[in-house]
């Protein structure tokens, strides 16, 4: 899809969301639609109504994360099949409410149908702090690469889901599963990183570390290193048959926020950066060679990083 | 679900539209969505591509219609069934594009997933002119009511689609088939009612005027006396078998604009109505009565009219 231009649209299709500036409007405001699907994006038998609720909006949240926005609106478009009780929606609608709430964003809206299998559109609108967004573009060679949180942590949830090992109450798999059924959009860390002023470009991680850092490399032209010993792994997993660094680059779904600051600011940001935020962890750096994604081992090998995330579009479960 | 309030919220659920008003901003900010499933909302093989793209734009804008906001923008979430080939989402996104360009408004956003059944869910933003918005609250007893253009009309093209009627060169059959899978969102006759500052509430009618009537008189606690023989039927689908008063009451998706007129400033509005905007109709008028919904014959006779329309969580094809 062709970017289009228009009166008041700051930033269109190919960001994580899209900022718009209403006429005489102090703030950009941010958008963002996402579409759930059962059997692709969810399965009814691992969720609760209220788990789904809070996650279908919990995705959408991330986008304004992703960009720095403060959450403020939303609207639920909910396709249901016949015989699904009543008390299934109201739980759905106490989930998305809940989390909205959470994050200060109200529902305004919805619109409810019919069809074979559930199907949840979420649209959510942001408002900027300040005029401050940050967007996949802005990033410059040398500029250091960070995440937020563990990596891997949901699609290590999603293989005790899928091996059917998710009753247990051992902490780091209520971890893992909670992280895959109920993620946390990291809002109040991507507004604090888009308030200081240091940080160059940003997004969230929802498919993947190697299939959403070259989106990060695009706009720019750009490259990356990423250093093996830095990443946030999962390590629990291996506990349950995974490989933590694989699902740390592979993984999707951990909405966590991927970000570059430019190599004079980064230490500057590390002090500043508030401990009750979830922490970050310096993985890289932005590289000259376009579209190459290296990651080095201790060692210092240096190999390939090809794009093994989830792909919307070929993948179900 | 229960109406929320929120800092800059003007008008949340309940209404055809979320009404906002971004800080500073001159204008409020109109937002709306809905979805469009496969086999209920919609059959591949009556429609291409691209007029399903438009229809799904146009169901959108017609809420925009409804209050009288000029589209801006819109976001898409298509989730599709594997093997739906590319240059299908092509045209897809074509006719919504153009649908758009049509009403001033930008696709901004989007979002693409699978599914078995194709759904798309489709998010549009408008904007006020000089903050006049119309509600479906507002009216009063002894308002005149009104509708733009025919009622009945797409669904006597459904009709036509359901008994594999559609190929024909009868002009008639043409406008109806049209009317369903390409109806024409009442922006500009929305717009001009709005800023004609003679309105004193307006809905679009999605489920048929048996239906939606009783949504206009609810948030006031009035009822209604509609006229038979005033209302604008579409006569010519008598020649498939349709019952062209019954369509205009209860047939679904004309996506003409319901509106009430204070009596004393009907006849300036009638005067002032351009013409080249779709016709209007004065069918009716607003009552004292909670809740009942009157049909008056021309010989006098008065029969209760029960809400027939279309019901989006009942019904399916």
């Amino acid at each position: 899809m062709t970017p289009v231009r228009s009166a008041g649209l700051v930033k269109g299709i190919g960001d994580d969301a899209a900022v718009i500036r209403p006429r005489g409007a102090g703030e950009y405001w941010v958008i963002t639609t996402d579409m759930l699907v059962e059997e692709v994006d969810f399965r009814l038998n691992w969720t609760s109504a209220r788990r789904l609720g809070a996650r279908s909006l919990a995705v959408n949240l991330s986008d304004l994360a992703a960009v720095g926005a403060r959450p403020r609106f939303f609207t639920i478009s909910l396709a249901l099949p016949a015989g699904i009780p009543e008390r299934w929606i109201l739980e759905f609608h106490k989930g998305a409410v809940e989390k909205g709430a959470a994050h200060g964003a109200a529902l305004i809206g919805g619109d409810l149908s019919r069809a074979e299998r559930i199907a949840v559109s979420i649209a959510a609108f942001g408002e900027s702090l300040n005029r401050k967004i940050l967007y996949r573009s802005g990033g410059k060679a040398g500029d250091i690469l960070y995440v937020t949180g563990e990596l891997g942590r949901s699609a290590a949830g999603l293989k005790l889901l899928l091996d059917g090992n998710a009753d247990t109450a051992s902490l780091p798999r209520k971890k893992a599963i909670r992280a895959h059924l109920d993620p946390e959009p990291r809002c109040r860390a991507g507004i604090w990183l888009a308030q200081s002023g240091l940080v160059s470009c940003m997004m969230d991680l929802s498919d993947g570390l190697s299939t959403d850092l070259p989106r990060l490399c695009t706009p720019g032209n750009l490259g990356a290193e990423i250093l093996r010993v830095r990443l946030p792994v999962f390590s629990a997993c291996a506990n349950w048959g995974c490989d933590p660094l694989d699902l740390a680059l592979n993984g999707g779904e951990d909405f966590e926020l991927l970000f570059a600051v430019p190599a004079r600011k980064a230490s500057l940001l590390e002090k500043k950066y508030p401990k009750r935020l979830p922490p970050i962890s310096r993985i890289g750096r932005l590289t000259t060679e376009p579209g190459k994604i290296w990651i080095l081992s201790a060692g210092g090998r240096r190999d390939p990083l090809p794009p093994r995330g989830y792909d919307h579009f070929s993948h179900g479960f």
